[in-house]
Formats: C-alpha cells, structure tokens, sequence
C-alpha cells in the first residue's frame, strides 16, 4: 500500500480520479470531460435536491446562458466581481455581434431582468425558483470537479416582499445544503457568515457551509445569499404592496456545484483510491465469484438470483464474472470506490453464506444467505453513517482553538508540517477590518472561510491587531 | 369560443404557451425562457428517457461546451452542415483567444475526440453513452420550442465493432423515440429514412420520426444517425478487433430537443388552449370547490383528505381555494391543459359525490367518493389513450395517397386552402434526384419529411420527372 495519500495529496488526488474512471481532461483550457461514473454522482445530488427543493415549494425552470453585457453593467458589485473571468461570445453566424454575450457565470441578471418583468403584486411573491445549468468562469488555475472553467451547478433565485420572507428564505436553502451534504455526501459541514471581502458580488450577506479535505483544506460546499434589495433596484423588480405602494423586492440567490464531487472524494478516499458514500455510488454493491467457479455453473446461477434480490431491494449491484483474476477484481473495484464486495465461491455455497468486505473496514465477515438482503441493506446504510462519523472525527482532529496570535499561526503551520501533520481549521478572533484580514492571507496562505453561528470558543481579541474581536471566525487554506 | 386555432394556427400557438404560462421571450435574439410549468414538460420527458437509455444500457455523461474551430474541420461535411449557424467565443478574461471556441451546436467532434482515447480494443465496445445538454444553432427564424438559438436535449453517442451492430442501435433508439412520443407525448410518429439532402452533416443514414401538428404541418420530432466509419477516420477512433488488427469504429448518435414539448402543444391544443397529456401534466388534477363553499369549511376539508389519497397514489394534484370565482378558476386551468377538474360544493358533499370534467372531452360526470382515487387513476389512463387516438385520427384525415403529379400537388394544396382545410401529409413517388426534391420544395413549399419504411401505398412514379419512383417519400410543410 501507498502512502501518496499522505505524503503528495493533489498526486493521490488526481491519481483517483482518473483510476476510477471518473473523469478525463479536455481540449478545452480548463473544462473538463464528467464521465459516466462521475457524472452519476451528479445525478444522485441532484434527485436529491430535487426532491428537497420540491418540498419547499421550489420549481425548476431554464433560463438562456448567453447574456447581453448591458445587463452586467446594472449591478456595479456584481459587474466587478464577474468580469475578470467571462468568456464573450463576439461573433455569431458568420456576422459580428452589435452587443457582446457573456457565457454566464451566474443568472442574477438575466432572471432579476425576468423578475422585473413577471413579479407585480404582493401576491406574486414569494416567486422562488432553482436552474440547473452550465456556468462559465475562465479560471487561470484549475482543478478537476474543484474549479473548472465550464462547470454544472444549481442556482436558486427567489424574490419576496420583505427582508425577514427573504433572510428566512436564505437561511433555510443553508440548512437544506447542510443537510443534504451531511445527509447524502457524509460531508459535515460547518454553516457561518462569509465575511465582506469573500461576499458573493453584489450580495448584502452571503452565508456558507464549509467543509474540510482529508488534507486539511477547506472546501467552500454551497452558499446562500441575501440581496437585500440591491438587484430589485438595478434590475427594477418592483411590486404592489399590501398598502398600494410600488415597492422594491427583497431577493436571494443560493448554489452548490459539481465541487460537491471533489469534495466527496477528497473527504473519504483512502490509500487504495475511492470510498464512495453508499448513496451515492452508482454501484452500491459488486459480486464476485471466487474459487474454482468456473467449473461450477451453480456459483454464477446462484448470484445471478441474489443480484435479482438485491435489485427488487432498490440496491445497485452487479456481478462482475469477467476472466480476470479475483485480486485483481478486488482491487478494480476497491480503486472505484464501490461500498460493499460480496465474495461467492464452492465452499461457501456448501456452507449458504457469502463473504462480505465493507470498502471502509479491514477483514472480510461470512455472512448466511438467509435474509442477505436486508443484511445488506442495513450494511450500507451502516456505512453511510459510519463514514459521516469517521469524517466528523477526523475533522475534529484538525481543529484547533487555542491559536490567538499571528505568531501562534505561524508557529502552529510550522510545527504541523515539520512533523507531517495537517494545519487544518483555526478559530480566530478577528477585528472586523479589511487589512488584518488581508494580513493573514498574505503570511499564512489561510483565509476566512466563515463566521460560525456557534463557535466553541468565543474568541476574545483579534489574532493580528489585538484589538477586541469583532467576529470569531474559521480560518484555513481553500481549494 | 374563438376560433383562433382554426384561422391563425401560429397566433393560436404563441397566445396558448403565453397564456399557459410555459414560457417568455429574453432579450437574446432568438433564445427563450422555459418557465416552471413548460420546463416541467421536458423533465417527464427526461425522467422517461432516462429510465429507457438505462434499460438499453446507455449511461449519462458530460463533455465540454465549448468546441474549438479544429475540430469543425476533421469533419468536411459536418463543419459545411453547421458552421452557419455557430455563435462564437473569442475573448475570454480580457484576452483574446489563440483560436475561437464554437458553442457547441452538437457534440460529435469533441466526443469523437474522446473515444479516440478510450477505446483501444474491440472489448471496449459497444461504448455507449448519452449527454443532457443545451446546444446553439443561431437561427434567423425562430419560434418558442420549435426553433430557438439555444435548446435543451439529449444527444447519444454510441461506437460499435462493426455496421451491423451499429445499425442495430440506429434503428433500436429510432424505436425507443417512437414509443415515448407516443406512449408518453400522445404524439403518434411517422417512422422513416431521410432523403440524402435532409441527412445529418457528415452521417451516411440520418431516420427520423415525423409527426403531424394540428395545423397539418410536420416537425421532425426525433433523428437517429448511423455515421459508418467518417466520424472514426475523423477522429481517429480505431481500435484493436478479434483479429488483431486496428480498424475504425463504427459510430452512431441519435437526439431528441426540447421541440418535443412545442409539438405536444401543437398536436393536442385545442380552442380553449392548452391540453397536455396527463403523463407529462404538473397538475393532473385540479379540484375546486364550488357553490357557497366558504361557508362550509368541511367542503375545504374534505378536498384536502382528497387531495391528499390523490398524492398517496401518485396522482400530481391541487387545490385552488383562491378567491377567483368558479368560473374563473375552470377557463384558468383549462387555458393550461390541466387534464382533470373535480368540483365538489355543499350538495355533492350531501350526495357523498364528486362532479368530474375531463379536459378533453365535452360535459361533467357525477362520481361517488366511494373509491374515487381509482376512479382519478384509471380516467386519467384513459385520457391518455384517447388523446393518442385522436391525433392518430387527426392525422389520418389529413394523410393523402392519390397524388401522383406536381400539378395535382398544387391543385391538391390550393383545393384545400380555398375550403379552409389542410394540405397535411402527402404520399409521393420520387426518383430520387436531388432536383426533383428541390423542385417539390420551390414549388410548392412542401419538403421531403422521410421514406416511410411500409408505406400504405407504393408510389411507382416520380410526382415531377414522372420517372420510375425509386422511393415513396412523404411531403408536407414543416416547422
């Protein structure tokens, strides 16, 4: 076994990726090829934000990718914000376009232009919808699934009448990634207040959950933000108020992308490749004749029945009986990511079991035929839990809360990497100003990823001036 | 009642998707906007073929969108085919850019340009696979669904060992377009061959499915390409066969777009406006209490344990318990094709019944409650069916055999305009000329939709040259 995982992270990384098949480079200057067992992932988070959105009353609708760079120039923030990565459609059917259209990086405008149009009332709000698109963001650095130029992603946009229906709104879409991250990728996240600088453009507030790497980097998982009514006023969403006022909208915006599948790699690989959360495998499950199974028709027939079971169980498997060697099956297989292998030979038939290994634990178990199915089922879903918790637990290593000084930082990122371990997440105190915080990313290489709501330790001064704190905030390098 | 659908087809069509609230312009020439209730259409539709493409064995994947200009030229008659139509990124993140990167108007090259990669060895093959997309063909006219610059739909892409396999997959997604129109869309197609000049550039055989819109007008509603070897010399897609020796693939690709939901409101819309089937319906029931119902608040109550018993059996309902009258409620959700209405006031309650309206057809029904969710459930399976068979019937009255002259076409076409009825679809004998098909075209405006596989009747001269047919073509306007 390898120690790449440890010793060159990005290496073990990239070796992953490409040894599960998950994705290939494209011709295209950081746009990247989802192949069939990553993009499956994708379709795992997304039946699974569908079915939540649904529930919260949230439709899905598509809006055009191009965009008129007139619209760009309504919201100054925003305009800002965007340009530096846009790519611009200048020519179109052999003719030279009078308006350049920019690739979209995000549909503020082109649905706050919709808003404008469709809202009228109070009694058109709140107007809350979700698209699942392409986005563009010319990226000088880039990372597969992590940061790509061309990348998938859901984005929320909703408008209400006042600014408690909106906050709601956006803190409730904050929840809901919680939640489904947790829940689904086996993710644990922390939720907190972006701070100013890191603000989405032309957002009042943006808020994020957060999530942490096995490297100890940090990965910012989905944002929710509130608008205030910033976009209302450039993009002239007004609306007839219960007092026969025409009044401004209050709107929001919220997102996640196919980061999410970086992030669920980056979480719970191991040294033997992809540990998929049960979830969201697209085979939860592989079956693998063993011993001298040729001779005997029966093992084959035999699994063939128990795939059918576990099917009609809803469980994704398959039988892998190819003429390749069993260790190198195993090991296939492994490198994939694939939860659950079920070992099936002569001997064990003679005996009704089957020898089962869990992708995430050493040593293999014979377990009966008898009920196999739901033993199998309640195997996944144990190991959907256990791998929430084992991420839970190594990110509670990383932790650390007695850090008070830049000083203290530097001293801790020292010590960490002179013995091989990871700096991982701090918890500041921070004054609130531009320049301390400019400061710490400048020393450090670390960033804030985010105010928390309830942090275990209320900071008292700031880590650079000393000043009292005006925030406690997570600190930590970021893809 | 009006007759808009009778005398102004097209401002029929555009006022029905206005006012069912399917879609809105954007200020993007030619690019529109599908609003919750049309894009909803398209997700059935996805959800359908989803589950077919995975039965077929086909998998979901992502590529790039952004296409760069080499790639066009591999392909002679591919780039000849599109480069009209290309919209074109030239500058991104304040550069320009060595070479321009075309919006893909569909995927074949960069697809081409990854099988190359992947497969090596005949064990490799078929590859199957299928992307969900938005693709641009800049178009000069557009219209809602039918022919915008930006659609959605799904593109298959397959690679085979040899023709035979090849064909085989051509013409077994040609069938599984065939049944999900049908099955699901309530649209019977006409199966058949395209003539060379309507083939897809740089396929050998294009085959389409056809359908008749109510206005007796044809939309191409699905295509299947068998490309031979031109793609994989192309692109170089060789791999290594049984016999040792490295040949080119075979490769194929088949699509359907989001004109699928253009044509179902073609093929059903009616006076009144839209009628969508119930299997694509957001809403498949509406109910609606009527008489003084305010006063009774069990009436709400009642509709709502309805409503309920509707969503357990999976039945997409809803109340409207607004304040709009009856009256406006009923024309309401008729303009958007919900297929049921269930009125249910203070004197069904006594008679423990419901009163049904079926969107498609004529007049009420009395129900009893008393086991009225298989009631729902079977009426709307029904409702189904009916609307197959009415546009099966529609589109048999306007199938025309006896032709057999381009005088006769015209006299048939002017005969029909003068009585106010449609020319639809006529059976014709063709030489198979080039300018014999172009003739039927500047004449008489009617193109070549396909070569039926079985036709009714076989044509045994051509309708211009009056030569030997060599095939019988059916001719109509299209969209």
């Amino acid at each position: 076994m390898s120690n790449l995982q440890k010793e060159d992270f990005s290496a073990w990384y990239i070796q992953t990726i490409k040894q599960a098949d998950l994705m290939d480079y494209s011709p295209v200057r950081g746009c990247m090829i989802f192949k069939p067992d990553g993009y499956e992932i994708w379709e795992h988070i997304q039946e699974e934000f569908n079915k939540r959105f649904k529930e919260e009353g949230i439709r899905n609708a598509y809006f055009p990718m191009l965009i008129p760079e007139s619209f760009f120039t309504k919201e100054k923030d925003h305009i800002e914000g965007f340009s530096p990565e846009l790519p611009w459609v200048t020519e179109a059917a052999g003719e030279k376009l009078e308006e350049r259209l920019a690739l979209r990086p995000t549909s503020e405008t082109m649905i706050g232009t919709a808003f404008s149009d469709w809202i009228n009332s109070y009694r058109d709000l709140p107007y809350e919808i979700n698209q699942w698109a392409n986005v563009f963001r010319w990226e000088k650095k880039t990372l597969p699934f992590l940061r790509t130029s061309e990348f998938l992603w859901q984005e929320g946009h909703t408008a209400h009448e006042d600014e408690e229906s909106a906050r709601k709104r956006t803190m409730r879409m904050l929840t809901v990634y919680k939640e489904v991250i947790e829940e689904l990728l086996a993710i644990p996240v922390y939720e907190g207040q972006k701070t100013p600088s890191e603000r989405f453009a032309g957002a009042v507030d943006t808020f994020s959950v957060e999530a942490m790497m096995k490297d100890g980097k940090a990965v910012q998982a989905g944002t929710s933000h509130y608008m205030g009514t910033k976009f209302a006023e450039a993009f002239d969403i007004k609306y007839l108020n219960r007092n026969n006022e025409h009044v401004y909208a209050h709107t929001t915006s919220w997102g996640v992308s196919t980061r999410l599948i970086g992030a669920t790699i980056m979480v719970h690989g191991d040294e033997q490749g992809l540990v998929l959360p049960p979830k969201v495998a697209s085979r939860q499950v592989v079956l693998v004749p063993v011993g001298p199974w040729k001779k005997k028709p029966e093992i084959v027939e035999r699994l063939e029945e128990l795939l059918r079971d576990l099917k009609a169980q809803g469980i994704r498997a398959i039988i892998d009986d190819s003429d390749n060697s069993p260790g190198f099956k195993f090991n296939e297989w492994e490198l994939r990511g694939v939860p659950m292998r079920i070992e099936f030979g002569p001997r064990d038939m003679e005996n009704n079991q089957v020898m089962i290994k869990m992708r995430d634990i050493e040593g293999k178990e014979a377990v009966s035929l008898e009920g196999i199915t739901d033993y199998v089922e309640n195997a996944l879903d144990e190991m959907q839990t256990r791998l929430l918790e084992t991420a839970r637990k190594n990110r509670q290593m990383h932790e650390y809360t007695h850090i008070n000084t830049l000083e203290e930082l530097k001293q801790h990122i020292e010590e960490k990497r002179a013995v091989g371990e990871l700096p991982g997440f701090v918890l500041a105190g921070w004054d609130g100003e531009l320049e301390t915080e400019a400061k710490i990313k400048e020393e450090t290489g670390f960033t804030t990823r985010n105010i928390p709501f309830h942090p275990s330790v209320e900071k008292e001064s700031c880590i650079v001036s000393g000043k009292p704190a005006k925030h406690t905030v997570w600190l930590a390098r970021a893809y």
